[in-house]
């Protein structure tokens, strides 16, 4: 049985990373006008405020944060490069906190070169070795494997299976997994480890978007939901049955859409949401 | 222990297409020049002078043709195309049998909005359409896993492991599979598939190029071996191990490399084979 639309907003979140021409209170004050309670904050619309001006706000107009995004990048040719990954990922925790945000997304890093299951264990390496800085802020990381498109620099980890592993290996509440269906669609394994994950209780978030059948980009030329050939309502049916009850956060790149005016460009989000989500 | 590199050129074979502005003629006496006496052949080069002239050129010029580039698209919405479909590789595998080539390639198809599953049980059944027709003919197909980047509209195949469960379902000893460095070098499982497809004799041809780190197209800029990150060597110490002693075919897309002289690309092809290879 195909899985029903959603019916109403209440359960969209937006990245602001996709209203990018947008500062974090633009993205607030219209995110609100349009019924959209959820944001998902990206730290260069933070870093003109800072962290806790930046909760403030986010509190003040009661907004429910689903993540801070990014941290990761613990992959690195040297110990130095991979203590600085570390720092790094502790001050995203701390912005986390500070903003409210209830998770960090992580992804993960890849150094081109580095065999890729030498870069998952460094990255294992890396997420444990700030998990106590996790625990005490009481933030959750989720791993969120990218397209293997992104595996020679930005990702090693590039199927929900290898997000398990590390899952598997680490076995703390606090790590689990970010879905993003413009990674994962193509992946032959991806219902049964979207199943796993909810029985796992490590299936943290669920990021929506399309691929355009004529990608002309490889980082900035994502699809709105409608625009490509990603089915999304039988994945979030599968999201949905392994538990997850969490936001459909809408995380697009696209030059095309930053390119509009991004008012109208909040309404066809809204639309797309309620059309093709 | 690394894989040592190759020392000569006797195992290279290089794709008309990596050369794409040469005519046949061109491709014939400039790689023979070069040393290199393994061609696959795209029908491209083959329809000016028709699959029987063609078969003579290569045979008056002592190549060794490994494959036929390219058949498959199997997929399709309704029955009349996927019946056209069939036709179109009974036609490729008789421009096979005419140019001498060991094998056709499968790209396999795919539909944009067709679930994948779907797609692949498709393929399956053309496959097994044409096997008649392939062994009349003396030709083996050689299923091409495409990167995941290519599921929306080109292959609904994109692991070793989905063209092995077809590898599996058909058993018929003219089915196999075609490893490209390119499509597959990022996958976790590769190693263990490779050895896999030894054991189950569908080890049928190795295609290398490199992947650019940064990748600005994602049809035309292969990189030559040595411009990007995969570690080739490595997986082509695989497929030796597994028992493969065909060709290492060069097939590169590049518009940059198409621009330049084609002859002094050549040279650079041998260079990066020697090398990096």
């Amino acid at each position: 049985m195909p899985t029903p639309l959603l019916t109403n907003l209440s359960r969209c979140a937006v990245h602001t990373q996709t209203t990018k021409p947008w500062s974090l209170a633009q993205c607030i004050d219209v995110y609100r006008e349009a019924g959209i309670t959820g944001i998902s904050v990206w730290r260069d619309v933070i870093a003109p405020v800072g962290a806790a001006e930046a909760g403030r706000m986010l509190r003040d107009a009661g907004m429910t944060v689903p993540a801070l995004v990014r941290g990761g990048f613990f992959a690195a040719a040297d110990a130095t490069a991979r203590a600085a990954a570390l720092d790094e990922n502790r001050r995203c925790i701390d912005e986390a906190r500070e903003v409210g945000a209830e998770m960090v997304v992580l992804v993960v890093g890849a150094v081109p070169g580095m065999p890729l299951a030498e870069a998952r264990k460094q990255v294992t390496e890396g997420i444990a070795g700030v998990l106590g800085h996790a625990e005490g802020a009481g933030v959750k990381l989720a791993i969120e494997p990218l397209h293997p498109m992104y595996a020679a620099d930005r990702s090693c980890i590039n199927r929900m299976a290898e997000a398990r592993r590390v899952c598997e290996q680490l076995q703390n509440p606090l790590v689990g997994i970010a879905v993003d269906v413009y990674h994962v669609w193509w992946d032959p394994d991806l219902e049964a480890e979207i199943a796993l994950a909810g029985r796992q209780k490590t299936l943290f978030a669920f990021h929506v978007c399309d691929w355009r059948v004529n990608t002309r980009n490889l980082l900035t030329d994502r699809g709105l939901m409608g625009d490509g050939c990603i089915d999304i309502p039988t994945i979030r049916g599968w999201v949905e049955r392994a538990g997850f009850d969490g936001f459909n956060e809408v995380e697009v790149f696209s030059e095309q859409y930053w390119a509009m005016d991004q008012r109208e460009y909040l309404g066809r989000i809204t639309r797309a949401y309620l059309t093709h989500v």
